[in-house]
């Protein structure tokens, strides 16, 4: 068994409108890469965020008490602050430097994914644009697999992934925030190992899995390389979504 | 670029003893694989742990009053508790059917990653047979490059993976428990941006990538992938050790 990650060469840079899955299919075409059935496209947040127009000026966001009380206990931009409350269901630590929220989707980031790197915004000062992650990342995931199956004729999976931290480990490893058809979680419960023991072990994050190494490939600086095509996806595709990866609050014993 | 995952076929059930780098180098080359400079091997933590006889018989076991106690929390049984304990710092979360501890090597996990699944015991009933990590996982993977390395003839990296659950997330993922001649985090502070900005986002944890990539090959079930050929690691190989990955308790907000 073969798993193969290949970068998509010349993705040029995103503006808000631009035409991402047409993008994607051409430089796909342009590299020889001829999709088949069971094939994933693995895209950065990032570039899906900026098609999709999710650009914030710092200078037009105006805090709110509980945003300037979060900013000086985080050492934060205060507007920054009010757009991550913005964007989160509930803030889940702080410290100095450090506010980790649940984010509107459900899962738990620093920052809601709001990101300061790689912004260029359309006028004033370019330190004060920001980039908010999709406002809906498995639509997103959606609509570019629809426009990529149009266009390839077979059937794709599309994952959306960004960079987390996590709970006890340094360093971020890509993870999934959006996906269309792909399981999120495979379920093993019932298999039986090699003497016939049930597993306890029972749910593989799978898209997780291939978002860390589609990640490995992406590089963290200068947004090269934000869309890896994969061939040998080891499980079936299937009908998925975020939800599936995302602990039930009452489950979970680290918030 | 391409990243290439490719599953080691024919590995046999492995027991105490073996010569587990010899198996891995004879059936790598069975499937004409040829390994250059900068490819890397990774292993899942279960053969590792047999070929170093790590099985241990619940039935030796004699739990300790905390292990008793713990067991009543959690309903495990308290040989196993015994074992875990034995193979920890400290417990860092219990609830029913949950005994979350920070290992001696310093990685959070559950049960210390002690294992049921796929131990067949020299003696007694099967069931009572279980199995512990390896007693130092770098210095596993170290052994095991070495004799790669001496075997081939080549620069090459070896990472000791096992399936951990998360923080906020549902199913497992591939982690890294050990490595040996390649980094465990990659460190992007001081990069510059496509505008210019140094970057915030600094520390990649690209073993932690390429052990979920990988693990995505080796299936759960059945153990009957544990060894994963990685060619086109993108980061350069150095020496590396697991402690990277570990976040000090005192700059952990989640234990």
């Amino acid at each position: 068994m073969n798993l193969s990650l290949t970068t998509i060469e010349d993705i040029p840079l995103i503006h808000s409108g631009d035409d991402l899955s047409g993008i994607i299919a051409e430089k796909t075409l342009a590299q020889k890469i001829v999709p088949q059935n069971g094939d994933i496209f693995v895209v950065a947040q990032k570039i899906v965020s900026k098609a999709e127009g999710r650009m914030v000026n710092l200078t037009t966001v105006h805090p709110s008490i509980e945003a300037l009380h979060l900013a000086e206990v985080t050492g934060k931009d205060a507007r920054m602050v009010e757009l991550v409350l913005q964007e989160s269901n509930c803030v889940v630590r702080t410290a100095p430097n450090t506010l980790i929220v649940e984010h509107k989707c459900g899962f738990i980031s620093a920052n809601a994914g709001i990101d300061h790197s790689n912004v260029h915004g359309e006028w004033g000062n370019e330190a004060d644009w920001v980039l908010l992650l999709p406002k809906d990342p498995d639509h997103s995931a959606a609509v570019i697999r629809q426009e990529l199956e149009e266009r390839f004729q077979c059937r794709l999976g599309v994952l959306i992934i960004d960079s987390h931290g996590r709970a006890w480990r340094n360093g971020t490893v890509g993870t999934s925030i959006g996906l269309s058809g792909l399981p999120g979680l495979v379920d093993l419960r019932g298999t039986e190992d090699l003497f016939g023991f049930h597993l306890k072990i029972t749910q593989v994050a799978a898209a997780d899995e291939l978002a860390a190494g589609a990640s490995l490939l992406m590089g963290q600086a200068a947004e090269k390389t934000p869309v890896i095509f994969v061939r040998g996806f080891p499980y079936e595709l299937r009908e998925g979504e975020l939800k599936e990866l995302i602990r039930a609050k009452e489950h979970d014993l680290f918030r």
